[in-house]
């Protein structure tokens, strides 16, 4: 362990020093800042950008345990300039090479090609770069990543744009003779405008893609990890839901044996909202305190949205009045978030007010944009910071904030947000929206693996019980299992003939639990996203296929083919690929990565390299484990284990190859982990000579938290 | 005559010491430009902006005939200023006022409330500035305009922010429990963003909304005058046509009685397109001056399409090249058309090559975007212009280039274009586009006429014969009369069940010539847009209201309600009220102004100041006329009257009220009516004392144009 402490220091010296130099020099070239991450500053940047307003530090320690790595790119090829008042830059691209990113998009993975301004907005229905994280980093399928560290408006042309000077213009053709002739000649470079008189920009290595995001996320500060709790099953109630009645829901939840961890409380919950009083309604919540403590006695915790709009009759309102721009949203003065008076005044109404009585976390909403229930761009704010900053960057602003409210408690939080940015992979939040394309929810949740944010495919209401099995059903495979009823009020049995289902999908969450908390234990120590697109796992060589869908001039002037790509299946950790039917379909293809894959629920086999079909029922959401998947399951729980809660393990395996597992623990609700207080067991299933499979799990270290009951083993394929 | 004449004088002098004095005058309040119009310098503008792209000359002599007026705002409550490179604008709006403009929106009229960033494109299917005109200019209905004259992508928020600072700011309300609180507090300014140091805006007085409209258009320029025979029928062949093909379409159209004047030739006339070469395809066309005039003597003028791209394989290659962009669209360069060697170069290349021989006019594709159809942000052009700003202008710059090439000849020219912008009014030119929505192109008629430019509903292709009458009933009662079948190949006559209507509705459109030919001198002269929404007809008191259409919150979670607003029937001319039907309906709701009304048909009386229900059959487009209404018509005729071609005229008149009209002539070929070479008459319709309708029509000053024939009157109302 010597040495390798020794590295970590003085790397985290070195990247100190780096970092304090790389910021005052100017265009001298790359600099190393981490073991395959460089950065390189072009003119003037500005004060503000989204690593400065994420606070992030970088997970030394993570990036350590990644190999050193040659800067990945042709550095010659990389152009930047600043040319009035803005800045241009251009990577470059290879002959079919793919790229993926670019924040939280909903109806495609594949970027090349594409033309978008990274705009913080709800997402409007097109992916043209509006939308809740529009984060500036790409990854490219050749191991390699680029973010581009800036709070402005950027306009990226992801591989459209075509230069005189290229070394590979395309041939020039002849629509009216040459069939040959295409809409989108190719294009060698990513290009992008970032309207500022200067930028950072940073480069990852590889030599995977995966490795790639890894060192993103890591650079980040590691993806966050939620406390236990986070994992299991979240109702939001009714808006004007009163004290009694929030009780009420939650013994139903018992009663109907459907588990619960937390309950969130919509705008009711303030005595006054939109704008907010960050006050509790003394109506509806009488006692807060004693409200708060009856729910944990009942196993169930507290989130509590809001906006950061702030009311009049808020008792925060007359010291934060000087530190707010020069507009309102619906008569709510805005806060300059950039200014530490103003963190101040904030973390104290919400640790006074909710967090000191034991609320547990928050949904920040309207932070997005939708373009009129935000600040326009007119506004000018105290700090100086621009309305386009503050736009880019609210987001991460308010999940810092409210992070360090329960981090100085020593409390591990989980919430909703509605804006994030490229830099708050470690805040503990997961991005949701007004939208509720079954469908387009799947491809978000992919690309949110792409560019450090979690998102939710959330349940709200559902046309019939079969849209609710199946929304239902992949709820349970996403960071947050979370039914919002805030309008609706629907609950988990509100479909009679699906409940029974429900409960078992719910329930099969619960006994998941270990896994998936072991997979965002990997997602903030090794900076794996827990969801992720098919393309970043190995042996997936499905390529994207342009195909000309529409050959009718009048209706498709420019001839322009659609990409065909695979959006509607992904990763749910390690071991796990998902693949979602949606109402109406009762079959889909399937499209399995290199190596042998299991059916998860029968461990029969399910193909290899290939494209299979599933009929699955409705009551089923297909799922296949990797050859050698070891899946940590407990037994099923209304709620999530409490700290230094032991509970019994079975572990599953599937197929034939020899399994290894390492399984994390810790107490599931300090930042106590951070100290170094956690521990990982080996697991590992191995045959013998007769082909007996035998399991085997270590001991945790001294003195390292252990919640290990009984361990029970099954072999999912005989 | 003399005094006025002294006027016109002294003021164009006054103008052009005032606009020098004005340019180099900083924040120095604003100055009086031409009677009723004011210009405000903020800052440091840039040196290319819309006004000077389109080299737009006032038409003094129009603004003479408009009444002198005071400044039409409360100039305290106009607020500049220029933050850190960017500059902030606000306008005062006041409670009920009402504002349209913004461009070429094509599904909603009113603008009070909507957040736009005005940005040269394709439209995409939502109102959000991003169209083929995103022309910077508003017009309120307490009559006054205001102009930006600015070349940058502007972000505007037309009435929808709400600043702490305001006198009217909104109540604060408790969305928990008050039934008044509304998504969108009241906001009381246009607030906008340009991204630039410095800008000119410009404030037109009315006291009439309409005068606003004219001041701005004479601003410009004036309106566009037409050729006659640019209101006659076009038809665009498909894309591969030769030569005797496109003289066979002509004879067809005579063989089968259909009127036509005009035919455009697709890409396939070039010898290779996309991108262009400007110069013939010898296979297709081996003769095409003897080409053009065969179609000459068969009465049909050609209409060339192109696109700006420049083909290594045209003959103006190497000598413009040193002059385009860093980056090419389809191969082909991109010339900076803001440099004079540029302009030299194409206008030479078009006239030795297609001018010269006799081509008409242009149809100009591709200068809007989708993004992906023209150059990136990041190109660098050699003037030092923008990429921005060379797309914001590109669509007025290549309007002004090809009208300056038929102005050099003394022949009218009118053709097509995808792109334009606030200055380009007297450009001869109608937008079109590759969106097929009939409802959505009507809509987008109206609002033409907000901001100084001209639009067809075109008409390509249709799924039933109901759909081709719908959408030929509405193209005669546009700017240009088109069939665009460049892919479908599509004739009018290809619906057999409805060929004989159709002839019906193309021969109608003939007939209107006397009317609309004079309608487009108002233009020109006036400043009158000649079709145009009823919001600038005198007693249109149809108010928008918003209403909550849809109640469920997990759909429209902050209550928006939906603003239903008259975006379907529109003013053409003086005189006619269009009210089409579209597909599928079989009656509609018809607002008729106050005052009273006519069926243009029948001549029956139909209403005055109500709704009227109408349904009209499907062979019928309802259209109402004024009372009073005179409408001059021709004979049906296969081709527009040439110059000097006597024509008879069948006076129309309407109503009951003493009727007046001024009937415009001149040769209707030549730029002559510049040097004064027109002529209108007096028609007026009186009644005796037995109520006998007479109608009379004055004489020409001699050496004025005189084209008429024989005139009969036609009293429709008995």
């Amino acid at each position: 362990m010597f040495p390798k402490k020794k590295i970590r220091l003085s790397f985290a010296l070195m990247l100190a020093l780096l970092q304090t130099f790389a910021s005052n020099a100017q265009d001298k070239g790359w600099t190393d800042v981490a073991p395959g991450v460089w950065k390189y500053v072009i003119g003037s940047p500005d004060k503000l950008d989204l690593l400065s307003a994420a606070e992030s530090r970088p997970n030394i320690d993570g990036l350590l345990r990644l190999a050193e790595s040659d800067f990945p790119l042709p550095r010659n090829d990389i152009f930047t300039e600043v040319v009035s008042e803005k800045t241009y830059l251009r990577f470059p691209l290879i002959r079919g090479e793919q790229i993926f990113g670019f924040g939280l998009n909903f109806k495609t993975v594949h970027q090349r090609g594409k033309i978008l301004q990274l705009h913080v907005d709800h997402y409007g229905g097109t992916d043209n770069g509006r939308t809740h994280a529009p984060v500036p980093f790409y990854v490219s399928d050749r191991g390699y990543g680029v973010f581009i560290n800036s709070a402005r408006y950027i306009t990226v042309y992801a591989g459209s744009g075509v230069r005189k000077d290229s070394r590979e213009a395309p041939e020039e053709r002849d629509r009216n003779t040459d069939k040959k002739w295409t809409s989108r000649p190719y294009s060698d470079a990513v290009e992008i405008v970032v309207p500022a008189k200067g930028v950072e920009i940073y480069v990852f290595a590889g030599p995977t893609p995966m490795d790639a995001v890894r060192r993103f996320n890591l650079y980040s500060g590691g993806g966050c990890l939620p406390p236990r709790w986070g994992l299991g099953f979240t109702q939001r109630v009714p808006t004007l839901y009163t004290s009694s009645q929030v009780e009420h829901e939650a013994d139903l939840f018992t009663e109907k044996g459907f588990p619960l961890d937390f309950i969130g409380l919509e705008p009711g919950w303030q005595s006054k909202a939109y704008p907010c009083t960050f006050e509790w309604d003394s109506s509806r919540y009488p006692d807060p305190a004693s409200f708060v403590r009856t729910m944990k006695d009942k196993g169930i915790r507290l989130n509590l949205w809001t906006n950061p709009y702030i009311s009049s009759h808020s008792p925060i309102y007359h010291e934060i009045l000087p530190f707010t721009g020069t507009h309102t949203v619906w008569g709510g003065v805005v806060p300059d978030l950039t200014m530490k008076e103003v963190k101040g005044i904030i973390i104290s109404q919400f640790q006074r007010s909710q967090v000191n009585i034991g609320i547990s976390g928050y949904k920040i909403d309207e932070c997005d944009g939708y373009d009129h229930w935000l600040w326009p761009d007119v506004a000018i704010f105290p700090s100086g910071n621009s309305a386009e900053q503050l736009r880019q960057t609210y987001g991460l602003l308010l999940q810092n904030i409210t992070t360090q409210i329960f981090r100085q408690k020593n409390t591990r939080t989980y919430g909703l947000v509605r804006a994030s940015n490229g830099g708050g992979a470690s805040f503990p939040y997961v991005i949701y929206n007004d939208y509720y394309s079954h469908e387009d929810f799947i491809t978000a949740l992919i690309n949110s693996g792409f560019c450090g944010v979690l998102w939710t495919p959330e349940v709200r209401n559902s046309k019939t019980s079969e849209e609710w099995l199946r929304r239902m059903q992949t709820v349970i495979f996403s960071p947050m299992a979370m039914i919002n009823a805030w309008s609706s009020g629907t609950k988990p049995w509100s479909f009679p003939d699906a409940e029974e289902k429900v409960r078992e999908i719910a329930m099969l969450r619960m006994r998941l639990m270990p896994y998936f908390y072991t997979e965002f234990a990997r997602y903030h120590f090794d900076g794996i996203p827990p969801f992720r697109g098919m393309n970043l796992e190995p042996g997936f060589s499905m390529q994207a296929k342009s195909e000309l869908k529409n050959e009718n001039l009048d209706e498709n002037p420019y001839a322009e083919a659609v990409l065909k790509e695979i959006k509607d299946q992904y990763m749910a950790g390690e071991y796990l690929l998902v693949a979602p039917l949606f109402t109406g379909q009762t079959s889909r293809d399937v499209v399995l990565p290199k190596g042998k894959w299991y059916d998860f629920y029968t461990g029969k086999y399910a193909g290899d390299g290939e494209v299979i079909k599933v009929t699955p029922g409705l009551d089923m959401i297909p799922v296949f484990v990797k050859d050698g998947g070891i899946i940590p399951m407990m037994p099923p729980m209304l709620h999530a284990p409490a700290a230094g809660q032991k509970f019994d393990l079975e572990i599953r395996y599937y197929g034939t190859k020899p399994g290894s597992y390492r399984l994390y623990d810790d107490d599931g609700e300090t930042f106590d982990y951070e100290k170094g207080i956690f521990s990982w067991r080996e697991v590992r299933v191995s045959a013998d000579k007769k082909g007996k499979l035998t399991g085997s799990i270590s001991k945790v270290e001294k003195g390292k938290p252990d919640n290990l009951g009984n361990v029970t083993w099954k072999f999912m394929t005989q």
